[in-house]
């Protein structure tokens, strides 16, 4: 009758879905058991023990204990640590927490002992008994322990893998790995709950995620230096006639380039869909090594047709503070994590440097407060009034109206005028990009920009030009080609709308929600200068 | 008192926040009127007319629109149709449905009516009416017009907006613009609800959203002709000593490429993680101009930790069934004007070769039915003996065990055969990728393939090769580089666990749920040989 699990039938969705389907799900064992005791000749139903078979992870573990105590589970994870031959720290990534097993070492063979080592992989069914020790609440007692595959432990010892403290830069260079430490596990958690935060606030207001292309065609934007996409052989490259490069023979048969922004095309699809956002990898060809800078980097990009300037501030600033706020309700292990080490790392620092406030403090105050919201000129006012200035304390002096904002100028408002997440806008046109809605002093375009504590610029957005002749004579003097956005101007001519959109650099969010402070260590493979490894 | 309009303080997000904070979001006008008057004195709440400038889509008045019955609001969008001077058909692409707007010509100026014509994008304020008329249930009787921006409306007449049928082709050259057509409207909200019960699909079950990177250094995985990606002036390439191209010299100082899968850097990830996945990007230089290839596609990876290959088909079959159901539940209207669309074509086609469900049924049969699981053994026992083989009615007859399976075999399982969804597992290694994971009798492979009617091939995926001696082993034979990819090796070295993943592109699920036939149509801006528009 329990033919089943012999039959090769998937036991773990089968139980899966039948937990499911008879709404067993947050039932207790006993009641599965009894459960099954009058359903005994369901197919998939055979033991209880099918039951216990559930792929349970850590976390599922150290939050639903309860249900499985007493009971005999199986858990599979790496070692973070063995202590005393009887206490494994179990660790799957699932959690930050590591579970407790404990092992009665005269129990097993001493060969199965012996390859229980840091990273060690293995699978161990036991008991689930409430903890006697301090810092844990509940434990396994080990009754079967299965090596699961090869450890190399003396080649271990060269890596990061070897439990000591690493530098950064060294986790770096084996990025395949950081992956299973504390600190990167953390970072990446954090990461995607950013992201699925940001699918979910867009969702949730009606916007449609659109994916725009990567190789593209036009370089007009002008947002910074690209990378060539071909596939022409490099040891022959086909000539025309007057010997120049007969890009007709390349793939697309056109020069193309790797995207530095999907928002022209994203405005061509709001022009339909009305809310709609991109999320995807775009691309500068910089040769900067900074702490602030990728060559590859993830963007966001919504764009919402009937929207101005105000509506796009609202909309950067609620949508911040939803990711926020999102992560601060769960993330909340791997943020007690990264606070404590944002905590260490203040201390390291002299104190005129250090913070003022803790991580999590830090960001439930910005979740919370409202953004001071502040336009270009005022803020030039402010800046030229300040002592800073006035000492010759910023390296770039700020002297008239009309120049562009260094770091260390955003940096000042932000951390020691307003000390409050800060909105510029109304720029001086010629500081910003053809496409930014010229406003009625015909001086400043409506472009507004988020500037965060430690981070500076966060969000880049602006009311879009909507009159074609306004953006037609813009584009003539900032020298972009007409002819090769034909289809942006398009969206001008039939039944054109007040638009507007910004973007958001992923990788700056996810530095500001962690604490890290350079932004190779926010991406599981950053590409750089000189680095494109893995 | 209500001066905060004056002062530039943001009406809509002030008005929307303080509709949620009062817990006023879902009362009528009426309600919130009453606590407006007990709250005068609150800033941002002022007057009624605040609440109703709320910015609504046409999906919200045409769901909500008892909550607005005879009051004046304010929508906006873009003129579909106008009949008789007197019934505007309004879409702003929040839904597929038109809001009804009566107009009484006879009350406003000529000018104003003249200009609303197809495509003309309108701000009208207005009284929300039960209709009387068939076809909806409510109606706006306007009171004022605004034209919000220029129409072109002969110019518009040489594009596809001017509204007749036009064909897919022509709609392709017009990309920018098809996303105002009823047809792409759908399609891409569709996409969008795919991608979003993706997201949600995997944060569910408790995976980390990983981005692997898109530039990349390795070129092992041999799934693919790669684009080379560079930052040399393709006219004057630097040569080392022995003339051969510096690539050191190169931006990365490497030989880079666009990425063909993200699985290798994935594995990595789940090795500490445990359950990861990826949703990006990636690229096939390989000249193929069919209606089921593109060179730029979106690719979705899950790779998890202590997963076997039965679990691996249990994930595969559960997510595509989540996401299937997702889209019946979320995107009704979408899916009911792609079913007449379908339906339609199906009309056009010779009887033998038509459909035999309706996408809708056949969207709802997939989501509930088990999907057949085949090994390739029984698969060729099947194909061998079945009549169209025996009668010569295959292209490619199938002669032995060890052949690979092309589209017509799969579609004569799918579609003939077991009329349903079917999972293949178990192939010859000969005819798979080398990190599959070599089966007891050393000729197969745990690799899986799900079959869908009318797709072919939708998911690919294995069980991987954890034990570093047989993947070493399997390198060699394949002839990949086993120096380029030391770090996946690494992942062998170091608590090597069981795993599995697969890939889904994201366009072939796509072309199922829409219906439709040419994957250039259920991707905004297709990449393809000699095209790389926009």
């Amino acid at each position: 009758m329990c033919s089943s699990v012999k039959q090769n039938v998937p036991i773990y969705s089968a139980s899966q879905n039948s937990i499911n389907r008879w709404g067993l799900k947050n039932k207790t064992i006993a009641e599965k058991a009894a459960f099954i005791k009058n359903y005994s000749n369901f197919p998939y139903i055979c033991t209880l023990q099918m039951f216990t078979m559930e792929k349970r992870t850590v976390k599922d573990i150290l939050e639903g204990y309860k249900k499985v105590l007493h009971h005999d589970i199986t858990v599979q994870g790496w070692v973070r640590a063995f202590r005393s031959n009887r206490f494994i720290a179990l660790n799957d990534g699932s959690t930050i927490n590591n579970l407790q097993i404990v092992v009665d070492f005269e129990n097993f063979d001493e060969a199965i002992i012996k390859q229980i080592n840091t990273a060690s992989s293995l699978k161990i069914t036991g008991e689930v008994v409430e903890s006697q020790g301090a810092g844990q609440t509940v434990e396994i007692l080990a009754k079967k322990i299965v090596i699961l595959g090869d450890n190399f432990s003396e080649e271990l010892q060269k890596t990061i893998l070897q439990p000591k403290k690493h530098s950064l830069e060294k986790l770096r260079e084996e990025a395949h790995l950081r992956f299973r430490t504390n600190l990167f596990g953390a970072i990446f958690r954090v990461r995607s709950a950013v992201s699925f935060a940001i699918h979910e606030f867009f969702n949730k207001n009606q916007f449609f995620y659109i994916h725009t292309p990567i190789i593209t065609g036009a370089d007009a934007e002008g947002a910074g230096e690209m990378f060539g996409v071909t596939n022409f052989d490099l040891n022959n490259i086909p000539r025309d006639e007057n010997g120049d490069i007969d890009f007709e023979q390349d793939f697309f048969a056109r020069k193309t380039s790797l995207t530095v922004s999907g928002q022209l095309e994203a405005e061509t699809a709001a022009m339909g869909l009305g809310r709609v956002y991109t999320f995807g990898p775009t691309f500068r060809a910089e040769n900067s090594n900074t702490t602030r800078h990728l060559a590859e980097f993830w963007m966001v990009e919504p764009e919402v047709a009937f929207n101005n300037l105000e509506d796009n501030i609202d909309l950067a600033e609620n949508f911040l503070k939803y990711v926020i706020k999102y992560v601060l309700e769960n993330c909340k292990d791997d943020l007690e994590f990264l606070d404590k080490r944002f905590a260490e790392e203040q201390k390291q620092k002299p104190e005129k440097e250090r913070a003022k406030e803790g991580l999590i403090e830090k960001l439930e105050k910005v979740a919370e407060k409202r953004f001071k919201r502040v336009s270009y000129t005022e803020a030039i006012e402010i800046l030229m009034n300040s002592k800073e200035n006035k000492k010759g304390k910023f390296q770039f002096p700020v002297e008239h109206w009309g120049t562009d904002l260094q770091s260390e100028h955003e940096r000042f408002l932000v951390e020691k005028h307003f000390e409050s997440p800060v909105v510029l806008f109304d720029y001086p046109k010629e500081i910003k990009a053809f496409y930014m809605r010229l406003n009625e002093d015909g001086k400043t375009v409506a472009a507004m920009d988020v500037l965060f504590p430690g981070i500076g610029e966060i969000i880049g957005g602006s009311q879009r030009e909507e009159r074609i002749d306004v953006l037609k004579q813009k584009m003539k003097e900032m020298h972009v080609d007409e002819d090769e956005l034909w289809w942006y101007i398009d969206t001008r001519k039939f039944g054109s709308v007040p638009h507007a959109g910004f973007g958001l650099g992923l990788e700056r969010l996810v530095l500001f929600v962690t604490g890290m402070t350079n932004i190779r260590d926010v991406i599981p493979f950053p590409r750089t200068p000189k680095s494109a490894e893995f």
